[in-house]
């Protein structure tokens, strides 16, 4: 083994194997060679003896958080318009906004300040929505690929019900997203994503090629379901034929025939959720931004037990931050929420909400979000010096830091065994 | 006016009057006089022209946040434990770690770190509970003092249902409550409140020494009220005669007789909704912590719309943080999410919930929580530069720091005119 090609990280590690519970490992060595995790040793193996060894003392080591769905160009509207609802913000805050990506110099404004705070929070993984312009977006994907973040980056699709700045030409639209495709399908960590904002921007023949599109370069897709009463509403009068949200996105190919995401996922009937099961498509569970417009709340449990992965979302701006960590508390307490409307729903553990925000989504990515050997080694530092109660345990530190940690406790951030931020 | 009791301000002033709307000062000075708020003036008056004028720029000025229920002695707890619920939380955690404060060095460290937090957090007026040791009490008295904080602070009394090394004698636990009184109740900012924890914990001998010392001393009372069932149904078994959890408290006198402050209230019938009103209770709302240990939530709206003066409260520990902000935040997501259920249930907004959070809880201290003439200049001064957006209003600026701040934007702190933290 050539060491330049090995990182040794040592401290407390960890994780979640499974979302049944947290595996620790007391200050132990993470030993990974060209970005994956190798082994986990209580001691340092002899053939490392003189490797050098990032000793992190008695710091946490955690995987790096995985955001399965946000929207960069709305950074700059995180918190506002939250009295409004889905379909009127859209109209009122952020079509606006985001018109103004056309301007490549205020693209890159944003998406800098964007990028460095998902990295500041300790997201290393993210499944991002651009904008429909295809240089600003171009930007976008720069801006991952130097920063060292992993991620998928869509160039939005929107040919249809929205406001002419935001309207492409069909033809246009499917062109250039097929040349990001081409300029970017071969990058290890920054990849493109087919990207239609929902069904209801969508004309039937955008809705065609794109599905097309994925298949030709097996390609994921990611777009909204099922998140306002009135927007599944709007799907049933602009796609009558079809007869149920979920199925717009099925015969279009944009469902499970490649990997997808769908976030939000509140209003389900039966079919949707078998079809989501038989076809793995991952739910993407934002539930800030599920309460801050008033759109109901994923009913998480559920689709789990319906065998459905789920991940989770910081949905910014609807969502007003971009901190998976408080996500994962907000999961946890809306599953209380809904318990304690019927004591049949049981509430997330820690773990499985921890593991929805680190495995659970980083699987949309490959071997991701966890410290097991043959993963990426995504991994955060948290230096909780400042924070320590003797006596608490390693769980109970971990606990704290999920609960009511801050950014400014991580210590250092890796993605695929670089050191980012 | 002698100039060294003056103290002026200057920036934007954004504070709500009533509940219905913000008022905006551009670029204004505030004028304050023995820590009292004279005036908002647009020009500096001639009186005041060679007076020292801090120029705060372009930042905002709002009242500081007011935090109307907390435990200080659960500061080390907050995130711990979350997985249980109210009766066995406090069985298996928080009596545990009341428990350390018997001892003072401990009780001083936690209380120096809690009040820090508090005042870094923005909050300048707190009311709290502390535990029933009567050193570790006088401990927390001092560092409010000391720190130029403005609180009502609890010595906790109990004397039943309750591990033995927290069940006090009753005739102690109301000889030393006195003395504490006797001690602090001259003092400007910081003083006694009649704190029983609840009435599950107190027998009749001990609620009817608090509610007659209450009144001798005129002194406000802090508990807390339906919280969750399991409690609402003890009370029903160890207070038969009432018939009514509020009817305890209304008994011993600790209910309106003198200002009043009863956390969570979630599990209310009309009658105790029609008493609360007639004798001016008011409601604490605690939406994290209701979340955490899955008690429910306050339905606010309604308690609001009976004409019950509503305040908010971070309860750390069963709450995560002390950030009255982001209670702000989470009080308007839970409202919606009562919304999402029952479109007749109006959503709070902005303006209310911030309310809430500053005057409306203010009240209870006095004038405190506004920035309006003969209000105590209770203020903060917010920093955003690192935030800003062009063409945002003063008032979008303050809805980011809503949503999306941070405490580290806060650059200054006033407390009735002088400067803390």
């Amino acid at each position: 083994m050539n060491k330049d090609r090995l990182l040794i990280l040592k401290g407390n590690l960890l994780f979640t194997p499974s979302s049944d519970q947290f595996v620790v490992h007391k200050e132990a060595f993470l030993i990974c060679a060209d970005g994956v995790i190798q082994e986990i040793a209580e001691r340092l193996p002899e053939q490392y003896a003189d490797c050098h060894v990032i000793d992190h003392g008695d710091a946490l080591i955690i995987p790096g958080f995985v955001d399965l769905h946000t929207h960069a160009a709305q950074f700059n509207q995180r918190g506002l318009g939250l009295d409004l609802q889905l379909l009127e913000w859209l109209k009122k805050y952020t079509f606006k906004e985001e018109s103004r990506f056309a301007d490549r110099e205020y693209a890159r404004e944003v998406y800098e300040k964007f990028a460095d705070e998902l990295i500041r929070q300790g997201t290393t993984r993210a499944a991002v929505f651009a904008t429909i312009h295809k240089e600003s977006t171009q930007i976008l994907f720069d801006i991952f690929s130097e920063k060292g973040m992993g991620g998928y980056v869509g160039k939005v699709n929107m040919d249809a019900h929205c406001p002419a700045a935001l309207r492409e030409d069909t033809g246009v639209s499917l062109r250039e997203t097929e040349e990001l495709i081409e300029a970017w399908k071969g990058h290890p960590l920054v990849k493109p994503i087919i990207t239609p904002r929902f069904a209801i921007t969508s004309t039937k023949e955008l809705l065609t090629g794109l599905g097309s599109m994925a298949l030709k370069y097996d390609l994921p897709v990611q777009s909204h379901l099922s998140e306002n009463m009135d927007e599944v509403n709007t799907i049933s009068r602009l796609f009558p034929e079809q007869q149920a949200y979920y199925r717009v996105y099925n015969e279009y190919q944009l469902f499970g025939q490649t990997p997808t995401l769908m976030a939000h996922c509140i209003y389900l009937q039966e079919d949707a959720i078998q079809c989501m099961q038989k076809q793995g498509v991952v739910a993407v569970h934002c539930p800030d931004s599920n309460l801050n417009l008033a759109s109901g709340v994923m009913q998480a449990r559920k689709l789990l037990e319906a065998g459905i992965q789920v991940g989770l979302g910081t949905d910014v701006g609807a969502g007003h931050d971009l901190s998976i960590r408080g996500t994962i508390v907000r999961s946890i307490q809306m599953s209380k929420l809904l318990y304690t409307m019927n004591p049949e729903y049981k509430p997330l553990t820690l773990a499985e909400a921890f593991y929805m925000g680190t495995k659970g989504g980083g699987a949309f990515f490959g071997k991701v979000g966890s410290l097991e050997p043959g993963y990426a080694c995504d991994a955060l530092v948290i230096d909780d010096s400042a924070e320590r109660v003797e006596g608490h345990t390693l769980l109970e530190r971990l606990q704290r830091f999920i609960y009511g940690g801050n950014p400014s406790s991580i210590r250092e951030r890796y993605v695929a065994g670089k050191k980012i931020g």
